[in-house]
């Protein structure tokens, strides 16, 4: 891979970098010194002091509870690298010395371990969480290393992984498992990446390899424990943890869905990096698995709360739905990770749609308030007092026992300017996946090339590439590849350079258009937006009869806030005249969807009479909708993607 | 109340009456005694043998198992009534020995104590169903004696009662307790109907009156036990027990719906027979509550399986639905005692409603397979791979661990002759609430009146009374009262007596006609049936935009073995042209409903896409509808009640 530097400049983007830089990293540093008033605490920092010996405790929070500062720290990376700020690396240093207080002479970290059950480490590699754990150390350490070239915390994981290396694998002195909770899979491979190791990449492959194997180590570990477990009754479930059978060999998404993407996505790197084409083929059929039955129109993941699960091809019901934003941005790593396998747009088209919709949409306009789960249906009572929707919050949470989500998406935001662009191998092509304002520099076949990219997604397809030399050459010959929106329906989209129409092949969709470019060379992209009611396969149960809007990337939904209640009763018009604007004051400004719809006359309703024969009065009315993304920033009440037609 | 004395003779309940002695019975009989292959082991008798000292072992199955026997022993008392069979009483009267057997010195019986912790009586009323097990044990009794006017049970459950009375109460050395699950307050009402004892009315009403007052007793217990609970974690959950409230406040149907109808039933029996306004108001409030917010189109209740409890109003989910087959048997249970408290049809309304969709469809033809919980919408594969959805099951199972719902199935069609009609208390008027086909003898103030009733339903509204007066005097004034059921929506059904049209009055429902009547007088109540679109309050969220079909008492459903699936690409078209003829093959004989559809045409989906720009293509189709109480009598397939507009 050719070098890239990339920093976003975006009106819409440039809110949520400052988001999470102000508001977010500070934020969280309180959370995980339980210093946020009635949220649930944290307890993580609190456990680093007690397992470094700086104070006395019990263990607080899940066992896996030291990810949370991991994750936060690699954010903080990222925040760093674009935006130096001595108070926040000091806070960090900090941290990472109190992360070094707490290591084991012989390279272990991890506070349950040391301050619950010393001894007793690797004794439950199906719940305990040590490897995912030291996963997201080692993502920090690397992030942290390439912001500020400090090794303290890379030397720390290195320490941990050279443990881990030592303790797991085929040799009869070694354990030969693999860890409940895929994480460490892919950080191996940035580890890899970053230091050249290969003892790193084997590593991870060797995760990978044994997983599923039989006898599974999972039941015989959990026979060796007396047939105890923390959280789980009866013989261990491999399937949740995608361990029932060889990865190779899985064709459908199962299980948690986070440990699945995270597990895809690391398959998928190995796959690139090893040449390994059953690996490829594995990856391939489940990405065609879950993401062509198994996705909802969010880009959200896992249709049941228990388990936190996938469930089967075409479950997608929108209320008791999960599609929790770890297993969104989880999608996001592993269609990064697909597009660095194989250029194709599809994987770029859905890391758009689970980036604008499910990732953005769960967290609040101030940045301190996040959900878990996100719905595409919300009744706020059935919340309430349906315990079957109790798992589906109406409104955002300040911070969660189990806190996986917040940080995941500070750590996504702070670095979204490595989803934006690739150069090919030979270092001839510029991939654009996503349309973000950003400037970039490249390190391509004919040279030093900076695209300044102008975009004004996700409200107006616009977008605008200025080219520079930086080297003082006046020309450049490199392809410049620009996805093709999914969204995009109207034939091919005008591309102009320098104001003239520039013709272009289409390749595994994207336009690639090569020429001797000059400095200052202007190319226009443009994809006129419209507001497109879309269906559902007939297979979604749920969306039966009904409709989303979608404009652009974005999806729409309807809120009791402007459409009154209950939001069942609207239906679109046959002829629904939709039409947009953009709404300066609304929710911080944003295109608003108005429609023709119909609603159920109820005024005569009798009291206390819930059956009767059908009468078909409506009364006309015009909706408003609203970007899914925004949703739940009013008072508390109903909300709706999906529309009956 | 007047005395009467009825047979059912009638074609459509005869199938079910002789299903219930000739299969369910016996089958019931093996299940107790776990010789059924293939089902779970019930334990019931084993418990009896193991507590009586007739063999050694632990106790198995649900702490309530006793139960199981005692509703058995009703059915087979309610059978036997009709139709002698002395093998039959054979066996009852031998199980009836073990019970006797398996009872302490001091009148107390429960197999669980007994076996599993001899010492610990009364000690966990929250949860340990000794009441309730006693309550059956009472109905069993007093049905037996009713049979056979064999005193045996009778005198073990009196003794029992005793036993209760003396430890129950608010002496200082009594417990000053209820128990977790109501049902022995409705049975000390039958007791003390049977014999008169106003102790055991005070009994009840004890119960009743403690409920829900604060100290909460259960919360107390809890607290003594040391926290600990059998099934529940933390506090008890008090409204899940109808004891957040003294039940004359309770306003809304809450918690667990088997225990909220057997209150409700027991408090209109009190209300009755104590002439306690607060507790009729209280009845009323709760019934408006739970038939007019909180019933499923087939009158079933329960809309959550966490808690098998309500839940809110309006909140009426299809597909997580619960809809317990017990918790209909005790609505129908209700219904009749609000009848006689008031004569009004709308409780009959419910009472059909209940029986012939909900009750009626959670056996199967063959009387041997059941279900527990009684959807309105099924989709297999959800059911196998949606843990939301694994409690509803596609297919009848063959017993239950804890299988209350078969036996109740059994004891209320065995006894449904009890729920046809009632006789004013001045023994002038005969209310008329069921249409069922039967032979009759009221002792009215004019002398002995013999009805013989012949009724076409559910496939027919024709129904005849024949007036004989067994006594040989010529004339008998009396009115007839006869319920307008809920589904004639054309105005006022047609009476004709001896061929000519008869005016009569309305009063609550009923259509009285007062004359006197003469040997061989035929009075014809025709009730014509259309096929109607019925539509669901738009606060039903679950139901909007959605029609279902009623015919007469029956609600029909679309099942995957005539129509297909996805069944939900199915919708009504604007003008669906119903049609009904009778099927005389089909599932044992029944009157089909077709009409036009349309299908959404999915033949240009293009494989791995899930979401497309809507296009409105649809394909005209016939579909075809079957009662819902039939459902499920041929392959596991998708099923819908409710069809989109």
């Amino acid at each position: 891979m050719q070098k890239m530097d990339i920093q976003i400049q975006d009106e819409f983007w440039n809110r949520y970098t400052e988001l999470v830089r102000n508001t977010v990293i500070p934020y969280q540093w309180e959370a995980l010194n339980d210093r946020i008033e009635n949220a649930e605490p944290s307890y993580a920092i609190q456990n680093f002091k007690i397992a470094a010996g700086h104070m006395e405790g019990e263990f607080g929070g899940w066992i896996f509870q030291d990810s949370d500062l991991y994750k936060w720290l690699e954010a903080v990376a990222y925040s760093l690298r674009r935006h130096p700020d001595p108070e926040l690396e000091h806070i960090a240093d900090e941290a990472i010395d109190l992360i070094g207080q707490a290591q084991h002479e012989n390279g272990y970290v991890n506070t349950y371990f040391t301050i619950q059950e010393p001894g007793r480490e690797w004794s439950n590699m199906y719940e305990a969480h040590e490897l995912y754990c030291a996963g997201h150390m080692i993502e920090a350490a690397v992030a942290y290393y390439q912001a500020t070239g400090k090794r303290k915390l890379l030397d720390i994981a290195c320490r941990f992984v050279d443990l881990i290396n030592r303790t797991f694998g085929t040799q009869p002195d070694q354990i030969r498992a693999y860890c409940g909770h895929q994480e460490i899979e892919l950080a191996l491979v940035k580890l890899h990446e970053l230091t050249g190791e290969a003892r790193y990449l084997n590593l991870s492959r060797y995760f990978i390899d044994e997983r599923g194997t039989k006898p599974s180590y999972f039941v015989e570990e959990w026979e060796r424990r007396g047939r105890t477990s923390i959280w789980n009754q009866g013989t261990p479930n491999l399937e949740v943890y995608q361990s029932h059978l060889p990865v190779r060999e899985q064709t459908v998404a199962v299980g948690h869905s986070v440990r699945a993407v995270y597990m895809y996505t690391a398959m998928a790197d190995l796959a690139r990096l090893t040449g390994d084409a059953k690996l490829r083929v594995a990856c391939e059929r489940l990405w065609a698995n879950t993401t062509g039955k198994q996705m909802y129109i969010t880009g959200g993941i896992g249709a049941t709360h228990l388990g936190e699960a996938f469930t089967f091809d075409y479950d997608l019901p929108n209320d008791t739905v999960y599609a929790e934003t770890c297993a969104s941005i989880g999608l996001i790593f592993w269609a990064r990770r697909m597009l660095r396998l194989d250029m194709k747009s599809e994987y770029a088209d859905v890391m758009e749609r689970a980036l604008f919709n499910n990732v953005l949409g769960s967290m609040s306009k101030d940045g301190q308030h996040f959900f878990y789960v996100n719905p595409l249906e919300v009744w706020p009572d059935a919340s309430l007092h349906n315990p079957d929707r109790r798992h589906v919050k109406p409104v955002r949470q300040k911070w969660f026992g189990c806190s996986c989500c917040p940080p995941n998406v500070a750590r996504l935001l702070s670095s979204l300017n490595e989803y934006i662009y690739d150069v090919s191998h030979d270092g001839k092509t510029v991939f654009t996946h996503l349309y973000i304002g950003s400037e970039a520099t490249f390190e391509l076949a004919c040279g030093k090339v900076r695209l300044r990219q102008r975009a004004a997604l996700p409200w107006e397809g616009r977008v605008e590439f200025q080219v520079s030399l930086p080297e003082g050459g006046n020309n450049a010959e490199f392809e410049l590849a620009l996805r093709i929106p999914a969204w995009f329906q109207k034939g091919q989209p005008l591309l102009n350079v320098n104001g003239e129409a520039q013709s272009y092949d289409v390749d595994k969709g994207y336009a690639k258009v090569n020429r001797i470019w000059t400095e200052g060379d202007l190319a226009e992209w443009l994809l006129p937006m419209e507001t497109t009611l879309i269906a559902a396969h007939p297979a979604i149960r749920a969306d039966a009869g009904r409709a989303a809007i979608q404009r652009g990337p974005l999806v729409y939904c309807l809120e009791e806030a402007d459409n009154g209640k209950p939001l069942t009763s609207l239906s679109l018009s046959n002829e629904p005249n939709l039409s947009d604007y953009l709404d300066a004051e609304l929710l911080g400004g944003c295109v608003v969807v108005e429609g023709d719809g119909l609603v159920t006359d109820d005024t005569a309703w009798p009291e206390g009479q819930l059956y009767r024969p059908l009468s078909k009065e409506t009364t006309a009315v015009r909706f408003k909708a609203i970007p899914y993304f925004l949703w739940g920033n009013r008072q508390a009440g109903e909300m709706s993607v999906w529309m009956r037609q």
